[in-house]
């Protein structure tokens, strides 16, 4: 996750404005979303209420970081999921994989995370609560430098004010004026701050008095909190086993059987959806960070030799925003706009196979409805990605909080695979016909043992050693001196030794090489489902001009719970057999649609609609059994449009498929002019 | 699970094999697939090479009870969840839930899971080698009885030879005749397995001198042993919670925001497919039992006073097995074939709502492929069932380890909603307005509570509570004592008091109740889904008549990983073309291909996807690039049928989709004959 902080916040988040209109009048033609600043406050309000989600435990106090999806949050992000599987694992062949959750200890000391798969906390010295030290220096530099605002009167625009008023209670920032040099000290801290080890954390909190806002005590030295959650398998309590932080083991440990399955060719990929947990230190950020949540995660194995990819010239023009590694490491958050193919072939991105995912990463993002301009490719610093990793970006999403990393996309290069193969001895690697064999021709040693050992005795090794480790050169050299007759080696030992030709003969010789074996490389994008769910519900959310109270989700009808909400005008047994009949219609159309007879106002009805983004209603009244017409109505613009029964199922069915959209759907269905209001 | 065992394994088995042949005849007319008989280590095989599955973490040496899926797996059991999807939540209109798997202890604590959610293990006296008792019983007694029929030279079938040769190694049945009396008593125990307690279990070892057979060592008294992993939450290590051995409890939690989103309406169901965890003692049964498992359940909400169900009419003639909890008690196994609907009005299950579920379990089982002849339904006994439960039916599938419980479907009364009520005080409860309201009239009781404490002092609420537990008759007769001038009553602890009318009145009053509140009863069927995975491939499961080697896998088009392989030639450039085209084509009609261009021959390929249970294959030749011709081949019948590539594709889409069968295809496609042989 990564900060906005001063000045940069307001510039990017009136950019965002500005443009975050023009994304909008896109859509739809009528309707101005931006009326009503964004308010946090309301839109948690509407998702608890709707029971998008809710603290898990809730009746039992709750536990930070644990929730669990309602009826709405359990199918957008099926339908996120759904929509991720099609266009990654059907569109790519990748092969699904379901891996387990519970793994023994031996895995994940392989693999590092016991040793490494920790955050830094510190502990309260008095209370003894515990902090993360990162989030700490951040939340506190961050006041400060909003504190400094406030003193030198700078006025924030009003969504910025509300999150600089949360962020004061949570760290107490007085409006105290702070010197320049500070304020580019404090700003250079926080964009490098993912940067810093543990130690560094300590020192910055000692040298800028960094205390725990919540008591104004000091904390202490920051110590490694590994985020594994443990556990113990079998009834002896003999198998310690971790749950997984990741589902990337899963697909490693069956490399082998994959690349069976594949034919034994690479390139190809492994994907998994499914569950994760890491035990957060002080998780409050809702969904954004949770200690356990849904993660969908690609292992794609490419000869290292080659990351070119064979579909790379498909995504060539697609235009991404960049903030590179060099931008943060001087201290700053400029980004620029490229286009991919462009970014590969400049070397800002590594390789054609990143380039490939990073462009596949954005569409998809696109496609479920995240705001192209609220959305940006950070890349990884030096000391901030994993050791082995050769380049990693990170997609992160503009939301109330910041820019928050939503995929990660790293080069891997082949440490997983490596290590695993050294730890157990099966090779994790591919073993490829060479087309053409390889001939090469070299010196060859061949000994005469019996001679060896009687002439040398215990030094026979020795000497056998020094000769097979000397280089083509110095062979070269050895063979014409046995030619003369004899040679004088001296061996490793600093012995020196006569060689004669009985003893040993040079030959070249041609050698032929017909399989080459590698250890792949993986690229993985990695995807957190929960956050881009919750950006994606910040993005989608805003109140109807008339009446702040009136919320509504923009979700695109691919993701959105429900398609179509039936509306019958009461619950009179009259219009039963018409809705049985349009939901079953829906049905076998293959879009799924809920009724709603419930005892209020139709318009009550499609508000509460409106907020749980449902794109689309129709109501069945009086008309609808006498003349078999039903009017349809589009949430963002509350356009009513009336026809046959069957006429408005056939627009609606190509609404939701997106083979048609909301002004075309007009020129099929005259508008509704009704007596009856419904709105 | 239960146990199949003796002379009626071999009936069983028997009458399955001429119901199973019929079966199948009924779905395809000329292949014979009962020809070699079922062989287990056959299917395994293929299972593992195919990479349908296999034991996690099998480079590192493996742990029991944890698979993981490969592709074929992956697809298949996310076809299953897509089925069933279809089949409860949105056909029935369920609320999906996704909720967390990481549960506080009180949450366990509360349910009785803490306490409760147990088997008993026996160790080995020398060892100390741990074993689940009921299964030791369970094997020695079998081998005991198996040996006991090849002592008497009783011939079993091949398919059971094989069996008994498994169990014998596991449990060293010496080939041994019994007395018919013991044969009887082993029997009884082996039908009432699952309703002894541990201290019986433990005597039932020391009267049958039950061993492990491993070690022939005698094994000591049985434990609890609580099959729920721990962890604990958060970095303090103060919060234990344990990982969910169901979902249920994530459902009950959330009971309150569930009936407000369904507009405080009862009845309504709740659904939720996800992970769960048991830490099996000894897992050894393949997906059968396993420590990690996807499972679906449901909650249905009803009103207790109200089981009935409205759709019941449309199962009322579905036909099922059943084995009722009095034949198992009076130690047989003795089924029937019963309709739903008789099976209610005649009280064998409990209520029209569990008469529902069981019937539409049935109806999912069928559609995925399980063989109708080799699924029962079996009532739990009244020591099995838990003490809350007032009736409990479990599909069982017939497999070769016997009988296995795939489902479970419990009315739990409402036991869970009640217990987290009563430990919370949250209340989970339905409150609804009654239509009238209900009036009564009773004697009411006004206390002057100034006389009443100068009177009695202490003895004032003991004599008030006394008063107030009196039943209506008791308290007209004081009433019309105290119209006398005074009564004398007894207090709780004996003593005697007079009472007179300026310490309390009585009055008949009326009483308007419109508000009902009551704690609904919750129908819960739970699906296993690993089970009915694992069941259905071997169900699927036969070998070509012409070599038992060439084994296929019948998967249901519905549930196949794979709907249509397509297969060009070679993997020469100029069929690329042609194999995007209809691979594009089928993507866009919804039907699931992949292309085989591996280096070997169409026979080989086809083969190869007969063992991924592919139930259609296409071939691109130069006679479709020449004619955009194709040929389409049926995985079971291996008939080859020719067309046009886009009728071929239509075709193959009805196919897939269910709406025509391979006969009527026939119709359309013409039979292929050319030269080329592809098989």
């Amino acid at each position: 996750m990564r900060l906005i902080y001063g000045a940069l916040h307001f510039r990017i988040t009136n950019s965002y404005r500005s443009v975050h209109r023009r994304f909008q009048s896109s859509m739809t033609t009528q309707v101005n979303k931006s009326v009503h600043p964004f308010d946090k406050a309301r839109l948690e309000a509407l998702l608890n209420r709707r029971f998008f989600y809710a603290p898990a435990f809730e009746i039992y106090g709750g536990v930070a970081g644990l929730y669990d999806y309602g009826p709405p949050g359990s199918s957008l992000q099926a339908n996120i999921i759904d929509q991720w599987r099609k266009h990654f694992i059907v569109e790519e062949g990748m092969l699904e994989l379901d891996t387990t959750i519970m793994t023994p200890a031996p895995v994940f000391e392989t693999s590092g995370h016991v040793a490494r798969f920790a955050d830094w906390m510190v502990k309260d010295s008095k209370t003894g609560d515990v902090l993360r030290a990162d989030h700490l220096v951040k939340n506190v530099l961050e006041a400060r430098l909003a504190g400094n605002l406030e003193a030198r009167g700078v006025t924030a625009a009003p969504q910025d004010e509300k999150d600089k008023k949360k962020k004061k209670k949570g760290a107490k920032a007085a409006a105290v004026a702070l010197e320049d040099g500070i304020v580019k000290e404090y700003e250079t801290i926080l964009a490098q701050l993912d940067n810093f080890s543990g130690p560094q954390l300590g020192e910055l909190c000692r040298i800028h008095n960094i205390r725990n806002p919540d008591t104004d005590n000091e904390v202490g030295e920051p110590q490694q909190f590994n985020l594994m959650f443990t556990s113990s398998i079998g009834p002896t309590g003999q198998h310690p086993g971790y749950l997984r932080p990741e589902t990337a083991q899963g697909h490693f440990l069956n490399f082998s059987r994959l690349l069976e399955y594949n034919n034994g060719r690479v390139p190809f990929a492994s994907a998994q959806i499914g569950r994760s947990f890491r035990n957060e230190i002080s998780p409050r950020a809702g969904l954004l960070r949770v200690r356990e949540f849904t993660m969908a995660e690609i292992e794609h194995y490419v000869d290292p030799e080659d990351k070119n990819h064979g579909k790379f010239n498909e995504v060539r023009d697609v235009e991404i925003v960049l903030l590179d590694r060099h931008v943060q490491e001087a201290g700053g958050s400029e980004t620029k706009k490229m286009k991919v193919g462009d970014a590969v072939d400049q070397g800002v991105i590594a390789n054609q196979t990143l380039g490939y995912f990073v462009a596949r990463i954005y569409q998809f993002l696109i496609k479920v409805g995240i705001n192209p301009e609220r959305l940006r490719f950070r890349q990884h610093m030096a000391n901030e990605m994993a050791h082995y990793a050769t380049d990693c970006w990170d997609a992160e999403i503009h939301n109330s909080t910041g820019w928050t990393e939503c995929v990660g996309c790293a080069d891997r290069a082949a440490y997983d695979l490596s290590v695993h193969t050294a730890k157990t001895g099966h090779p994790l690697i591919v073993r490829q016909a060479l087309k053409e064999p390889i001939v090469t021709e070299k010196e060859a040693v061949e000994w005469n043992r019996k001679n060896l050992g009687k002439t040398f005795k215990q030094d026979a090794g020795s000497i056998q050693k020094t000769v097979e480790s000397m280089d083509e050169a110095a062979l070269v050299k050895l063979k014409s001196q046995l030619a003369q007759g004899s040679a004088v080696i001296t061996s490793m030992d600093g012995k020196e030794f006569q060689l004669t030709p009985d003893i040993l003969t040079i030959e070249r010789k041609v050698f032929k090489q017909s399989i080459r074996e590698f250890t792949p490389n993986v690229i993985e994008p990695s995807f957190g489902l929960g956050r881009i769910l919750y950006t994606l519900l910040e993005h989608s959310f805003w109140s109807r001009e008339q009446d702040v109270e009136r919320g509504v989700l923009s979700l695109p009808p691919l993701v959105a719970p429900t398609k179509v909400l039936i509306v019958p005008l009461s619950a009179r047994s009259e219009f039963d057999p018409l809705v049985l009949e349009v939901s079953t219609k829906l049905r076998r159309a293959g879009v799924f649609s809920r009724v709603d007879d419930s005892n209020t106002s139709i318009g009550k009805r499609y508000a509460r609609n409106d907020e749980l983004g449902t794109p689309y209603g129709v109501t069945i009244d009086f008309a609808s059994v006498q003349n078999r017409t039903m009017t349809l109505r589009e949430r963002d613009t509350m356009d009513q449009r009336i026809g046959s029964i069957d006429d408005v199922i056939a627009t609606v069915t190509e609404l939701v498929n997106g083979t048609i959209d909301w002004t075309e759907a007009c020129q099929r269905l005259p508008v509704y002019d009704g007596v009856q209001a419904v709105d």
